[in-house]
Order: structure tokens, then sequence, then C-alpha cells
């Protein structure tokens, strides 16, 4: 019987995927479950979104071009140009997701062994990526006590070996909902100069920043051309995460031509998901305000009342809409299989991520959860009361 | 300046690329271009499928599970039933098109510098899946003078070593256009059974079968369970190549779960395309009965015209909507440049895929090129005239 690869062996599953079937079990057993260990949002996609997809007079759904319509990169080009970042359509190759996008930078730059560096905690999926692409992630670990700031900077340089090809953060983050400062950016900026590394940045939550705080893309810092690649996504910008739209953004000339051939090959974006994301461009500045205010709100009100629950310490996130928190729990992977099995208030229960998903070094964040707050208010207040709860008779 | 991964500077580039940028300045010139390259059909998407992404009621583009909704896998579950082929939405994970299909098998299956053995002419693309998987592709040379028919399974057994995993064929094929024989089919069976091979079989031209011939899957094969993994794609089969759905389907229970993780690691095939392509299968059997009698039309007018113009030579393909003709020239590459830069007659000229690209063995094909009958019955008449046209001037 012909077998599968060592690579597919190796492919890891998402830290949540585990959960899965006791989640089931427990909604099969009548439970309802407060979700707080998806990233996706409940917010309503805007309507001039799914209008032009209705409104189209498609009668081929044809392929369009591998790196995207023209006129679609153009008005991405225009939407960075009102985001204080210059660059043109031939600096964009539209992806499908952010994901994509991810995938074909790393088989750009990256050979089989390769090393890239990342701050941990990180979102999971760059696991599978690097899996795929035969890399390697060399990690550094970011703190729950400086709300993961940026680690160090010598701490990234001790890692550089000849292998090293990139330092890739994510900013704003998921899992931790840090926001980098422009001097953050400085700093990393510097180091990949020095060494010649490329930078590249996951701004797929760009927008979300809060407390009046401003997103500083790598895409404006001067001198920093040849090194930015940015990954960007439509899915949590516009809520239309399943549209499947993304983008490479990169003034590297080479690293563009060499990024169209993986495109190629894989013929073309989605179509019908294009129309969307090009009207999503039109979303008026009140959707973005109500969408921020709703957020800032449910942020507030999740970490406020986290911070009650004795024991447990959590950061204040800048961005995104995650948050780590660190619970008086020795394994937050057991517990999580507990609170679907074996817990319930009123046949209510919650399921959180466990953060020892989103490291790379083995045996931190064993007591960590990720929490994403994309419930409304109401349901993110009974989510906190039945784990504070929970806490209480798991820890009796 | 940090430069780009050895694999990205391997990746192949289409057979139609470099032709691009002189179609380009053909068609700024005020040319008019019949264009027999490209695999685009100009059929019309059915109706059901479009009118489901209208009526779509979702206000929240959400992700889709990664293996594809459950809903949409069991009615193509259905629709093998219909087709002789008996599988479980269990054995199905949706894709972003058959590309990407074909992306997860590679790196589900096989390691780097792990071989796969395939028919050659291929489907161009197989070049750039291998080069990012890191895999060789090894060639069979199948032969214009029986139609591309399988080559002698001692020509296979011949090239396999211990680093074969799989052997790939496409049936019906592109670019050739052959239809494989139960017989034939089952050769293949014997020999990855002896073996202990894959056999991959990308059958995204299924429905498009002619002359009253039948299509045998290679899931319709007893005792080829564990080995048997099928590429599939709504592209052509419903005229939708801009969705990007497809799917991988195969009873290894291994395979699945570890293309499953694949799958996770980019989270969902793309949404608003699995609603078009789920309505798609209700389409009524008039129109495949159109499409094929259309087909079947073009590529008897395509042939007939074809065989007229001395020196070229082509056989009669059997399925798809390419074929492979021989033309009295050295070299078409040379020649399909000059269709585009220096030829005309009253301002309109012909651009073909020119068939090296789709052979891996180095100097084959170089007097052949790739015809695609997408283009209607008086476009593919204009056509080879102009073609035969061309051919005096360019022998003169
Ligand atoms: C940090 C980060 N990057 C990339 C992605 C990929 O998203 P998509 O492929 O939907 O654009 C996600 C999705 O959750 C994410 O959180
Ligand atoms: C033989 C073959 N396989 C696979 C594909 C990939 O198609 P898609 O990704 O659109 O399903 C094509 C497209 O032309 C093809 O011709």
């Amino acid at each position: 019987m012909p077998t599968v690869s060592k690579k597919g062996k190796l492919m890891p599953q998402s830290p949540i995927r585990k959960l899965v079937p006791f989640a089931e079990k427990a909604i099969k057993s009548g439970k309802t479950i407060y979700h707080l260990n998806i990233g996706q949002p409940d917010i309503k996609t805007p309507e001039i979104a799914l209008a032009a997809v209705k409104n189209t007079a498609l009668d081929v759904l044809a392929y369009s071009r591998s790196e995207g319509s023209e006129q679609y990169r153009k008005k991405i080009a225009n939407y960075y140009a009102k985001n204080d970042i210059t660059v043109t359509h031939d600096n964009i190759i539209v992806t499908t997701g952010g994901s994509e996008a991810l995938l074909f930078t790393f088989g750009s730059i990256m050979d089989v062994d390769d090393e890239v560096i990342i701050p941990e905690p990180f979102y999971a999926n760059y696991n599978g990526f690097s899996t795929s692409s035969g890399v390697t992630i060399v990690p550094v670990v970011s703190k729950i006590e400086t709300n993961f700031a940026l680690p160090p900077i010598e701490e990234f340089e001790k890692l550089i070996t000849p292998k090293t090809k990139a330092i890739l953060i994510c900013n704003p983050g998921n899992p931790t909902g840090y926001l980098y400062s422009k001097e953050e950016i400085k700093k990393l900026a510097d180091i990949v100069k020095k060494h010649d590394l490329f930078l590249i940045a996951d701004e797929v939550y760009r927008e979300f920043t809060y407390d009046g705080l401003e997103h500083y893309s790598i895409l404006q810092e001067e001198g920093l051309e040849e090194h930015a690649i940015v990954i960007d996504s439509v899915s949590k910008r516009y809520s239309m995460c399943g549209a499947r739209i993304g983008c490479l953004v990169t003034k590297n000339k080479l690293v563009i031509e060499t990024a169209l051939k993986f495109a190629q090959a894989r013929l073309s974006p989605p179509t019908l998901a294009q129309i969307a994301s090009e009207a999503a461009l039109e979303t008026p500045q009140s959707y973005f305000d109500d969408v921020i205010t709703e957020y800032v709100d449910r942020r507030n009100t999740l970490i406020t009342e986290l911070q009650k629950i004795e024991g447990v310490k959590v950061g204040t996130p800048k961005g995104a809409f995650y948050c780590i928190a660190e619970l008086p729990v020795k394994n937050t992977d057991a517990f999580a299989q507990w609170l679907l099995e074996d817990f319930d208030v009123n046949g209510e229960t919650v399921m959180v991520a466990p953060a020892a998903g989103f490291y790379s070094t083995s045996g931190v964040g064993l007591n960590q959860v990720r929490i994403a707050y994309v419930l409304n208010k109401q349901s993110l207040i009974k989510s906190v009361a039945i784990l504070k709860e929970a806490l209480k008779v798991y820890n009796d």
C-alpha cells in the first residue's frame, strides 16, 4: 500500500482541531457553546460588496489574470495611497486569501531548510505554510509581561544564520493583539538591511487599531523597498473571510516576478470574490467607524471581565480582535477539553483556543489561551462568567 | 539586497507567457487575434449556477469548512454515483480549483526529490506544481503517430525507481485530447499495484468525450482503492473557470487526512463559488448535450480544415477540447511569435501555443502546437485559413 509523504506526516493540525470532536459531542448532547476560539467575525459584510456580486452581468465566469485584474489592483493601490502607502498596481499580486500570499512568499524567497525568524506566539498556520515549503521557523519568544511587544532586537540578531532569509511579523498580531510601534518597525528595518534579509509583515488586521494608535506599515519605511513584503487580505477588513481574496505587496521586482510564476501555475484568483472585493473598497468610512467602536467596546468588556477573575493575567490588545490570557491552570489543552466534555452552567459552556499551538518552542504558553472577541458584548459577558465559574470548579 | 529562492528561479513560466508581450503589441497595432492558445471556454456558465449566487441570502461571507461544506460534498458524491463512481463525501476534499487539488496531492504523497511519472505531452502547470513541491517529473513520451495513446507499459516500468511515488495521467488529455481506454487504465492499475505507487488521474475533462466513447475513471477500477487519487474541477465542466472550485477524491483515508491538513492551513475554499458550484450540479442534461454537440462540431471542423493543409499532421481528439498539430516548421516557438509580430491577413492573425512547453524532454515537440477549440466554428474556419496562408508565407 503506498503511503503519504514525510512532509504530509509533519503537517501540523490547527490548535483548535483536536477540540472539534469534543465540541461536536457537546453540541449533540444539547450544550450551547460560546465560541471564543475562532477568528471568524460576526460583523456583517458591507452590503456594497455583496450587491456587486448580485448585480454582476457576467455570463461566463472566466479566469481572471493570474495576478488579479488590473482594474482591481489599481484600486488596491489607491486604497494604500489613502493609508499613506505609496505603491503601484505592479507591486501587487492578488491571491486566494492572505493564506496564498504567505505560501507564494515562502516559495519565492526560501528553499528547503532555509530559516524564517518569527516572534511567538504567532498565527498557527505559519507552521503549515513553513512545513509545506520545507522551511524552518525559528521563534523568538515575546512575553505577556510586556504585552507581547517586540523582543529585544539582540534576540533576533543572535538567531541569524547563513540560512536565515527573513523575519516575519504579524502586525497587529494574531493571537496577541499587539500593535508594533514605528520605533519597533525601524529596529526591524535596520536589522534586515544589515543582514540582507526580507521583512515580511502580515498586515491583515491593519484596519483594527484602537485607542487612537495608528498602524505603521513596513511599506511606509524608507529604504526598505527591496526588503519589505506585505501580506494582506479582505477577510477580516470587510468581514468577508469566505471570499478568499488577499494580496502580496512588494516593491522588489524580482519577488513580484517570482511570485507571479507561482500565481500563473494556479491560473487565477476567484473571479466572483474579486468583484466583491473591488466593490468592498467603496465601503463608507462609517462602516469601519462602527466596527472599530464595536470592537473597542467588546475588548474593554472582555478585558475588564477577565481581569476580575483571580489568577487570570491578560494584556490590553491594541489591535486585531484577539487576546492571550494566562489562566490559573497547568495545561489549557486539558482544561479546554474539560470545558467541552465535563462542564456547563445551565447547559452552556465556552470553547477557547489553547495557546501552546501558537508557540513553536515546546512547553511555552501551556497555561495560556487565545480568546477572540468576535461575539457580541452580551455573549462575551456570559462567556467570561462561565469561564470564571469553570476555573473555580476545575481548581477545586 | 536579499534575493529570491532557487525554487523561485526554477519555477517555469507558462508556454504561452513568452508570447503575451507580442500579442499585446499586435493588439495595440490594431491586429485582431484569434486565440487558439487558451483553455478558457467561451461557452456560457449554466444560469442556475450564477442565479444561486445572485439569490443567496448570506449577510456574512464566512469561511466554509476547510474540506468544503458537507452538503456540497454529499452532492458531489451523488454526482459521481450517477457516473458509476461510488464514493462518499468523506472521500472528497473541496479545493480552490483542480490546481489546488494537484498541489495538495503532490504535497501529501511526495517529498523533495521524489519522482512522478507522467506521459508527455502533459498539462504544462504540472511543472509548476512539481517545482514548487520539489518533486521531479519523469516523462514517458507518447506519440502523435498513435494519437497519443498510452505508451507501452514497459516504458513506465523501466523508469520506476525507489523514489517513484506515483504515475499521473490526464484523462481525457490536455493537450492531446486522448481518452484512455478501460484496457489502458487496467494496465496502469496493475503496474501501480505491483510497485506500490499512487495513480493520480486528472479527470477535469471527464464530461468531454466524443464519438460515443465513455470515460472510464480510475475510481471505477476495483482493487485500486488505496492507490487512486482523482483531481476534478468545475472549471471546464460548467464553463466556470473563474469560480476556482475543484476537488481531490480518494478512498485512501490517510491521503484524505493528510490533504486535509494542507486544506486547514489555507482555511477554506471560496464560499460564493461553492454556492455556484453546488447549484451547477443541477444543470440539466440538455446543457451538456448541447455543449458536446457544439464541441464535436468544432473538433470536426478544426480537424478537417487542418488536414487540408499540406504538411500538417493532426490526430483526432476523443475528448477535452484540445489537439496537438504537427506543422511543417522547425520551431513553433519562433513561428508563433512571427504570427503575432510579422504576419496578418487583412489585419487578422492567430495565436497558438508552442507544444515544446508541454514536453519535459527537451527537444521534443518543437514542430508541434496545441490548438484549443474554444472558439465558434466560423472563427475556427477563419483561423485555420489564416494558419494555412501563414505557413505558405513562412516557408517561402
Ligand atoms: C494573522 C493572519 N494572517 C493570515 C490569515 C489568513 O487569512 P485569509 O487567508 O483568510 O486571508 C489569518 C486568518 O485568520 C490571520 O489571522
Ligand atoms: C488538465 C488540467 N488540469 C487541471 C487544470 C486546472 O484547472 P482549475 O484549477 O481551473 O480547476 C486545467 C486547467 O486548464 C487542466 O487543463
